[in-house]
């Protein structure tokens, strides 16, 4: 069967103030009136219904999401004892889909992106499926629409089938000339973090690439379900290497395939990213919330509560919540996780 | 006796959101702990003291004031029907003011004024009243920084007296061309709104330039202290004119002279002002409150009790208060009244 694996651990720094710790950006209802993880998870369906929905994140957070979305069975959700970044976390999750169906396919998706066109989508996931069962870990590379350097590249190779291509490299967050080149070249595609595989394959992968880890986790499988899986849970986590997916598998994968697709994807990393994806007023603006606007140009505006007047200003972030604030130029948003490191240093661990 | 006569009824909208109807400006500790109004009161010590201050107001202020600043006596509080701008009210208090001292001599202030210079403000203060004891209508005329086109002109004539002038003309806000001409010419003074007149030359005025007003005004005298007085007050109201205090008896004074002054005089009459006046940081930023600043120049932050984070902006005013926020540019402080004309028309009385 067609399993997903959302992951759902990270924090969203870049999102702040509305982006905390306690209520992390997947939890948002930063486009539409669901949740972003809500949005991720219903918008498989048909495809993949939310019984074949898995999900990885700590305790706290499952909590909240299995009040958004309570069609995901509470067994699906694999909770990691803390934040070893995305490849033990894949690691775990392919862990508990193969011991519950061993001949599944999982698309690993991320909970923090936006997809217009989700018929396509559906296509391209279904035609992954095929590619995956042959062996191949195959990632959804979007078409670049600028010379980014905030995304990771992956670059097409030979074609293996129809609009499916051999993957023969990745490149992490280019510098801008990079980023130029590959833009103009046309044979690179953004790392979308979407990966589709067999649970044979994705662990197989990791048997091969840290072996110490894949030995005790699948023994760990033999747990699940079991008072003892906790216990063995801390003794495999304490073994797993901290990297990134890309990084853990990925890059090193024995067949890795490429299909290019255009499914109006975004990746709502920043609030600058946000905006884009938000519809605009007359003005260029992206308002939510009581608002007064002056001469207001190019701005998002979040609201909470309180009402806010904007005079004459252009390109700005100003985003309300109860106990903080911000107040950003749109240039410099990549800036915003700056503000929640000053104020870890500060120690205010009630603001993050 | 010396006696002061603050007029503290305006509302001060450009000073929205912190200058609501119920704490207007004046009663806000805008540039230091204490209110404006109670810096306007405690400056007048030793010349004017406390027991000679009287005010001008509404009802609810009055009761913000009082408790602001207990040494000012209850009776010395003039209470305005209904706002009908600053003639009446002025006129108003030389009636209390003459009633309890017929040979006062009275300085009418504003409660919205910033003075860095105190003892040259007494100083001229106490040659003002001089010069209006010889039947004078004394004003302070503030010396041109710049050619604004935000405050009232008068022009000198001869000299009377040592630094006191003849003047002989006033102006209201002029064209750009014109407050050009003023401010290089050098004969021209800020009309502070500052006047200093015996109570007797200042009803004498409206005997002459409003006849039958204050035929009324000087019946009411008699009632003040009685049962009889708030009933008399309401007839008297119901037939002031309703001009501002240099329209009413100033411009058309029969003796008007005018003091160039250097005190370090500023009308807190907007944002921008306010900003002039308060002590910045290396960056030009006028911060308070909870802040974290990254790349924020020439800005007036002012705090709630929420964290205010700012990145990559200047020249900006951002006001945060409970209910409401407000974010303008510096250039466009003007048009801050403009949101409070808005909410009215929405109805939203409980931000105005």
């Amino acid at each position: 069967m067609y399993h997903a694996l959302i992951m759902a651990g990270g924090s969203g720094t870049r999102l702040w103030p509305l982006s905390r710790k306690v209520s992390p950006k997947q939890a948002l209802a930063l486009l539409e009136e669901r949740s972003m993880f809500r949005v991720t998870a219903e918008r498989l369906d048909p495809l993949i219904p939310l019984d074949q929905v898995w999900v990885v994140t700590n305790a706290d957070m499952a909590a909240i999401f299995q009040a958004q979305v309570p069609g995901i069975p509470a067994r699906n959700y694999v909770i990691e004892p803390n934040a070893r970044d995305s490849g033990p976390a894949a690691a775990l999750g392919l862990a508990h889909i193969a011991a519950a169906d061993p001949t599944a396919t999982v698309a690993i998706l991320s909970a923090d992106h936006h997809i217009t066109e989700v018929d396509e989508f559906h296509r391209v996931l279904d035609l992954a499926r095929d590619q995956a069962q042959h062996g191949h870990v195959v990632t959804l590379g979007i078409k670049p629409s600028f010379a980014s350097t905030g995304f990771g590249y992956i670059e097409r190779g030979a074609v293996l089938q129809g609009e499916i291509f051999d993957a023969v490299g990745f490149t992490e967050k280019p510098q801008e000339d990079i980023a130029e080149q590959y833009f103009n070249g046309g044979m690179h595609s953004w790392n979308s973090g979407m990966f589709i595989m067999t649970v044979a394959t994705g662990l197989g992968e990791f048997d091969l690439q840290h072996p110490e880890f894949a030995k005790a986790l699948r023994a760990l499988m033999g747990h699940i379900g079991k008072p003892s899986y906790e216990r063995e849970l801390q003794s495999v986590w304490a073994m797993s290497p901290k990297l990134s997916i890309d990084y853990a598998i990925m890059e090193r994968a024995e067949k890795l395939a490429v299909i290019p697709v255009d499914i109006g994807w975004s990746d709502i990393g920043s609030w600058a990213a946000l905006m884009d994806a938000l519809p605009k007023d007359q003005h260029e603006n992206a308002i939510s919330g009581d608002h007064v606007s002056i001469d207001t140009v190019d701005t998002l505006v979040r609201g909470g509560k309180r009402m806010i007047a904007t005079i004459g200003v252009a390109r700005l972030v100003i985003v309300d919540t109860p106990d903080a604030l911000l107040i950003c130029s749109l240039d410099r948003v990549q800036d915003v996780k700056r503000v929640v490191d000053e104020l870890k240093h500060r120690k205010r661990t009630d603001l993050v």
